[in-house]
């Protein structure tokens, strides 16, 4: 057992403030009046809330499925702890902060104390956009949305990263980089909305800002000695992959076609251009891996789909079913081809984040800008490119310029920053032995393995990973 | 890195000249009028259409389980594809030929005109069976069906069945097999339709039409040779056979519930039968197990309640609870003995489909014809046999006939059409191998293998099985 | 092939009873006016009462990832099994004794013939707390609960009770100890419910009463071998405890949001709630770990997240967030010291049952009482301690006493009566071989071993056990 130190009381101290804070604060009264709402929106919003929670769980396994097996548990448990910190976060100043009422109407971060550890939320008028389901279950929705963003993240810094660093990134990321992101685009007076810039279901918000800290993140943090040393590392179980494929196709269904915020013909339009979009993808990453002499494999159909998840979820209320297909066909040729230049790279972004879900989501932005059209989404006031209107895909590519700007320096100075106070990275040896064991005491498949036994498997996985 | 031959870039082709074509179609106007649909009815098919989705992913671990484990991947891979592939041959062709006008009013195949590429479904008046939803939504929900019936063919013809040829099958099997059925079956002017032929959820057009192209690729593929050498092969992952057992389970509710169309009545009772054949079907697998000697398995629990699952689709909004709970027992029991009968014939069904999807699926649709009550559906003009009314039965008997024939008949002519341009089976070496390393190059618990290993892997594995 | 015995064929007897007398019942008339429904409610608790059957599934991996490998499958089993037994039991005869006519009008037991075999529930009137659903979809609802409720019991007695025995266990608890406390809490007749008793979505009723059957049973059968000699057992497979967690955390939102009987403002406060107060438990478990000098694991954060999900439970539709947060956050922190205090004892409660469901009940239970606001839960004709008022927290104090007393005694009764017709514990050597073999006949992970491997894996297995 080791010493502990101040640092280590840390967390628990400030949960425990967050904790009694809660005790105090009054109980808010609940939804004064209900009778605007429709009930069957709020049911398919709760369950959407519920499938895009799922999601998390699902890029557990389908990160966690992809890595040595000596950091299978590392890599989930990174995930997997932003449904608990970001949940929190949220509730006490992430909402305020992204739909909170915009500083000095300026359109740039929201005020903190508007809805301060969900003050006002409960007994609140509905959000402007959703007039239909109570402002909670607006908040609750959008809460899942905050909880994936910064577990995308891992997928570029697994394998190396310090357990308690990535803790303290997901926090600083998701008030610095998620909340300003997210109010420029969805509040009615952040700068992009007024642009007229269209994400559905967070494409630029979501998937552009995780991919550029994922490029952040794998350039901070260098590259892993297995990737210098050029040895080819296999994924630890295939299987999970699927799974977790499975589990973010599934809860997808909630994150774009419950982005319409109500059951309606909006949201079945975005289930179809899901679904159309996704399946595309999957199909074009393995036959055109096919065409450059590899086999079609279940890794390469899983990439590939949630390529195509990524790249729809920005135009997936706005585009007709044949322009989907279409888009899913592409952003998985354009991914697979900046994954292939990468791996000839120095840069380490273990899980390919940046290809997949930077660039799908830059690629999907910007075929938003394209085949955006009045007549699938009548609420639009301008159509896309495809259809002579050049002015909205335009301010896809301003807006592209600046979400990609602003999330990757900002992660690189949260990177920076938390490096200075606290090493980023495991050490060398740690690095060898693997985060599982050195971060969470834990293996994957111990094999009735003893806890005397636990050094012994490391010892000889570093051994088999020299031969 | 092998050479590229010309059939190597067909499917790429194939979906590039797609992806192009979608562009360049007109985008449809969504929904002129929204006033006539429910909102209630769309949040539930919504979700309806998510869980049945769902269901891929589950049968690849229902299946990928049980198979050797150096097949686990490349058999979850042959069921997964679907949700790729198939979502674009309905949205294509698939939806047309099953649910467009009727080709000259025969009720033998819809229009492919009809709803060429999604063409008129977004804009389209509702099904005339679902009046209350939009048109697309119900083209969603019946793209799942689709989706999972090819998909149920593979565990016949799993550890010998190249990926190509399997890819192909499912294409040629959707288009000539699932959707004639489901239009003689859903479609008002369809032959069995108008037979008052009845199928609430899919017993005969998805299970008895799975299950007969199952027993014709099994015939076709002939036995593996580790069937051949009577080895006694271990299932790869039980636990992954339980998680897919659940995720049918679950999934399933949305198949047979939402096959109500509706947040109604006809929903819970649909759901209720559903549960209720499922547990004692598989309670009735163990237990006839136990009595004749064997030890109540988790196995067998999970395929008793898969056909439970699959006996009670056809019923599932005719039927009471009491009945539904006979027919769960019942049909465990026939697909229990004809299985035991299956494994002392020469046939090599690798995880019995016929006996469980095929049988366990006309084992249903008779007893729909014997059980099915207007007591329980008020919208049934007859009642079934233990009703007094022997005209249901009779023509439950004639479509049985008729389905499993045709989908026998033509299944087996897809599958040699195939092995004539394309052999079906992979080659002796491969077999040995596993179809996980040469259909995919990908292994199943790798345990920190190199990719050196892969073929060491196989054949030490190889050497296990002849040991 | 063993000889069978007179007893094996009961389970079938008894079965093919139930399945016969099911022919005979009359097919009950569907829903004779549905136009007091709302199709939105109907949809939302569908969808719930799917997701509450996901949970059991769910606590199969949870559980199943934390036992010795060769225990596994038998663990898994004996949640799942849950599903098809307490589905039969509730249709037959549980449904009517917890929710039946109170007999004697002395709020115990329900007349075990108002809704025998589900008569009487298509075409009821609907549950006087649930007005806008109909009857049959509140008993389906119900159903989940009273099917998992008994497969909680199964991680304290793991890894040694025979699976016949468990069998008998579960319907024995289901009849006499669920239904009753299920009565007293939710009846309107109810003992415990006329003393004002609040338990929103089962606290008491799923855990408390669950947690105790747990002690009484790790009581009875005493200690595993491996506990006496204090051999520290590696869980089997952490990822599979993580994603019963993530289909737990999933489920749960249709246990408590579901729990409000309607797509409503209810709901959603339901929600945040259990969304709120999990995030703080499964932080403040790994926190406080870290003070302790243990590293933060993933066991760590899964478990804390299912005692916050525990806690919350019974307060779900009765609290603000800011008070779920604490509840959540104390709860883990309680349990947390029970554990510590157990592992120091010589109680074997395999995987900490009633420190987590039990003790976690417990507080949840004593912090509604606390918290519990009207300004929250309009409904409320009373509020908490906290509020000014000492009676609702008095009332849960003396109903805590008399579950915790009747649950444990009645389930302590249980298990000695079977152990008197049929021993409980598997003997010596089946335990040393781990119940998968012996039980089931199936092993985890074979790794291609053939059935005459079986012996020696468990051999080997109980080698590595000794060394």
């Amino acid at each position: 057992m080791k010493k502990i130190s101040f640092q280590d009381y840390l967390p628990f101290i400030f949960l425990t403030a967050l904790a009694v804070i809660g005790i105090f604060l009054p109980t808010a009264t609940t939804f004064a009046d209900a009778s605007k709402y429709n009930a069957a929106d709020i049911a398919w919003i709760l369950v959407a809330a519920s499938l895009v929670f799922l999601m998390t769980p699902g890029l557990s396994f389908f990160y966690g499925g992809m890595v040595n097996r000596k950091n299978v548990i590392s890599t989930m448990m990174q995930s997997f702890i932003a449904t608990g910190l970001i949940s929190i976060v949220w509730v006490v100043v992430g909402f305020s902060l992204a739909f909170g009422d915009s500083v000095g109407g300026l359109g740039i971060i929201g005020n903190p104390g508007t809805f301060f550890f969900f003050n006002n939320v409960p007994s609140g008028q509905p959000w402007s956009l959703a007039p239909t389901i109570p402002l909670m279950l607006f908040a609750l929705f959008q809460l899942k949305f905050a909880v994936i963003t910064p577990a995308l993240v891992v997928g570029a810094v697994a394998e190396r990263i310090r357990f308690t660093s990535y803790v303290l990134f997901m926090v600083l990321f998701s008030i610095l980089v998620y909340a300003p992101i997210a109010h420029w685009t969805w509040h009615p007076e952040g700068i992009l909305f007024k642009m007229g810039v269209l994400d559905f279901a967070g494409g630029t918000v979501v998937h552009i800002s995780a991919g550029c800290a994922a490029l952040a993140g794998a350039l901070m943090l260098r590259r892993r000695k297995a990737h210098v040393a050029k040895q080819e590392l296999q994924p630890a179980n295939i299987p999970f992959v699927l799974l977790g494929t499975g589990l973010l196709w599934f809860g997808w269904f909630g994150f774009n076609a419950g982005s319409s915020l109500g059951a309606n013909a909006l949201a079945v339009g975005a289930f179809a251009a899901t679904n159309t979009a996704t399946a595309a993808a999957g199909l074009s990453w393995i036959f055109f891996d096919v065409i450059r002499g590899r086999k079609p494999s279940v890794l390469g159909f899983c990439i590939g789909a949630v390529v195509g998840l990524v790249a729809i979820t920005p135009a997936a209320g706005y585009v007709g079913v044949p322009q989907s297909l279409f888009i899913g066909f592409i952003a998985a040729i354009v991914s697979n081809i900046v994954v292939h230049y990468k791996n000839k790279s120095s840069v380490d972004d273990t899980l390919d984040v940046f290809p997949c879900h930077g660039v799908g989501g830059m690629t999907g932005m910007l075929l938003t800008g394209v085949f955006a059209s009045a007549a699938v989404n009548p609420a639009l006031t301008e159509s896309g490119w495809a259809y002579g209107n050049f002015n909205l895909f335009k301010n896809h590519v301003l807006a592209l310029l600046l979400v990609v700007s602003y999330s990757f320096i900002v992660s690189w100075a949260i990177f920076k920053f938390i490096n200075f106070i606290h090493p980023l990275r495991v050490t060398e040896e740690e690095e060898e032995l693997g985060l599982d064991v050195t971060q969470h005491n834990e293996v994957y498949h111990p094999n009735s393995m003893s806890v005397d036994g636990l050094g012994k498997l490391a010892e000889e996985e570093a051994g088999v990973q020299h031969s």
